[in-house]
């Protein structure tokens, strides 16, 4: 691995108005830090780019301190270590952590992940062995809690998440129903990942398409959307449903304000509930949730797919790729070679 | 009791668009019916007027059926019965029981509750001990789940349901909150009904008297009203809040879509819940809250309010007064003398 003579990031430059534009950052370079005591320098090889990437440049309150302007922009990302002043991590080793958008993070050992790449190549470990798996599997069975012959429906079903949790749902016993964009990626959802029917949402009406794919009604939704889509769902619920609020792509880049699910009453009439997850609530049983996941991918019963962009520089515009729907699996920004 | 010639009735004539009006229920009056085997004949003494008979009014898909047209206006009551064909009644019994918008009802045994009247005056049971009071009951305890030292907000404060439950929220030491309209309502709720906190959401910006009255933000949230007041709620969550959905007084006479909570993503930040409650669904239980909510009123710590309307052929213009916000306490039509 050829070390870059200097450390090129993304730093914010300004918040951005609906879609973020490439002058939102700024393209810097700095020296290549030195780790200090405790700390460990990592060579950034993936970059997860992640919807909730948006949300965080955004100013006020959330679940996460925004990113401040002239801050790297913050994101997950694997690397490799090379150089170590923890006792915890030793040069060559593979780590996951927020290194944000540069080629060399220094970080606190403590905030670092060491992951064994003979479980997963690299980049699962940024998509369903990451922060999108822990999500999809803390969000799906702690708050969805789906029981075996449940009715579940997953929106950005070929999303980093969504894929996840619509594998998860089938391994539990459920019917499931993905929403996605387009035939390939509702292809994509049945054919390789198992979901029973998958409905596209450029093509039908998710309403009615909904009635006739969960004849009995929605048990569990699992939302990454937002917009019209949950409210086709609300329309759909079966009694005592779970609605698992995840995210709302289809509001990030808003210039308006967020459209509110507008048959919310659907909840009173179903006796049913809505409830928000942010995963960091569940970082201290992330073990387990890995250990499930790598366990059903080893046995072939959980697939994982990555949509790799590569070259650093191309961060502003790959971001991009996730609100145009251009993904198809956890997207990833490839930063340099293994 | 003098029994009169004939039955009047509301029937309804025509489904409502916005506010409903007189012309949408026709005034008949036919003979007084006689009990077939195993059914009463109750002489109504009370009506309850509720918000929700605005909903049952509405074509669609609800948690009860619609009323249909032609049929008499549904109702609960209190009464009494002035003849039986069912063991477990007699002349002369106090009972309550969907009788209708009507001077007699004719109804099987079962359909029907006897009450005692030495534990509270009849028209207590339309409220406090009767269907308003199981909500806020049932509705606060077992889906609001308040804990001490937890701040409770209820919207609709000065009503039926609102009043219990900022109460029993006091009762179980938590920090309440009342949302009503107007000085009077604020005043009754705090010096009448001991809450911590009154705002006039006609006169102050409720959001910004929640951020004053709760600077631990909201952990239960009880709504009655929906709309903005609802969206200002979750402006104002505590982590791990629960939002009890009772009703959308708010919505009810809306001729365009229903007003959806735009800061529902308020529940994904604070890991919130927003869940649905109908009171059939405790019916099991009613015994366990009635006993609970007599010994309160008996011990004082309990305040039943009633605004009593008189004269049956009101009951239209009664009706409105719910929407106008013209009631302080239950809302109840006084039919004929006990």
């Amino acid at each position: 691995m050829r070390m870059t003579e200097t450390n090129r990031q993304f730093r914010l430059a300004a918040r951005p108005v609906g879609l973020p534009r490439r002058s939102d950052w700024q393209f810097t370079t700095e020296p290549i830090p030195g780790p200090a005591e405790g700390e460990v320098l990592v060579r950034t090889l993936y970059l997860s780019l992640d919807p909730a990437m948006r949300g965080w440049m955004n100013e006020g309150k959330s679940y996460i301190p925004p990113v401040e302007l002239g801050a790297v922009m913050r994101a997950g990302g694997a690397g490799r270590v090379v150089a170590s002043r923890h006792p915890g991590f030793a040069v060559g080793d593979t780590v996951t952590g927020s290194l944000g958008v540069q080629d060399y993070a220094c970080l606190p050992g403590k905030h670092l992940t060491r992951v064994e790449t003979r479980l997963a190549r690299l980049p699962v470990f940024l998509g369903t062995l990451g922060m999108p798996g822990m999500t999809a599997y803390f969000g799906l069975l702690e708050v969805g809690r789906p029981t075996p012959g449940d009715t579940v429906v997953v929106s950005g079903a070929a999303g980093a998440v969504g894929g996840v949790v619509g594998q998860i749902a089938k391994l539990k016993g459920c019917r499931v129903v993905g929403i996605a964009g387009g035939g390939d990626k509702c292809r994509y959802v049945v054919d390789e990942l198992g979901f029973d029917a998958a409905i596209d949402y450029k093509a039908e009406d998710v309403k009615v398409a909904l009635r006739r794919a969960c004849p009995k009604g929605i048990d569990v939704y699992f939302d990454n959307v937002g917009g019209d889509t949950l409210d086709d769902a609300l329309a759909n619920l079966a009694r005592h449903a779970r609605i698992v609020i995840c995210g709302a792509i289809s509001q990030y880049n808003n210039t308006t304000p967020v459209q509110g699910p507008r048959n919310y009453l659907s909840l009173l009439v179903n006796r049913a509930r809505m409830e928000g997850m942010v995963v960091f609530d569940y970082a201290d049983r992330y073990g387990e949730a890995v250990r499930d996941l790598a366990r059903w991918m080893a046995e072939g019963k959980l697939q994982s797919r990555e949509h790799v962009v590569e070259g650093f520089e191309s961060f502003p515009e790959a971001l991009l790729t996730l609100f145009s729907g251009g993904n198809l699996g956890k997207l990833v920004l490839k930063v340099a070679e293994e």
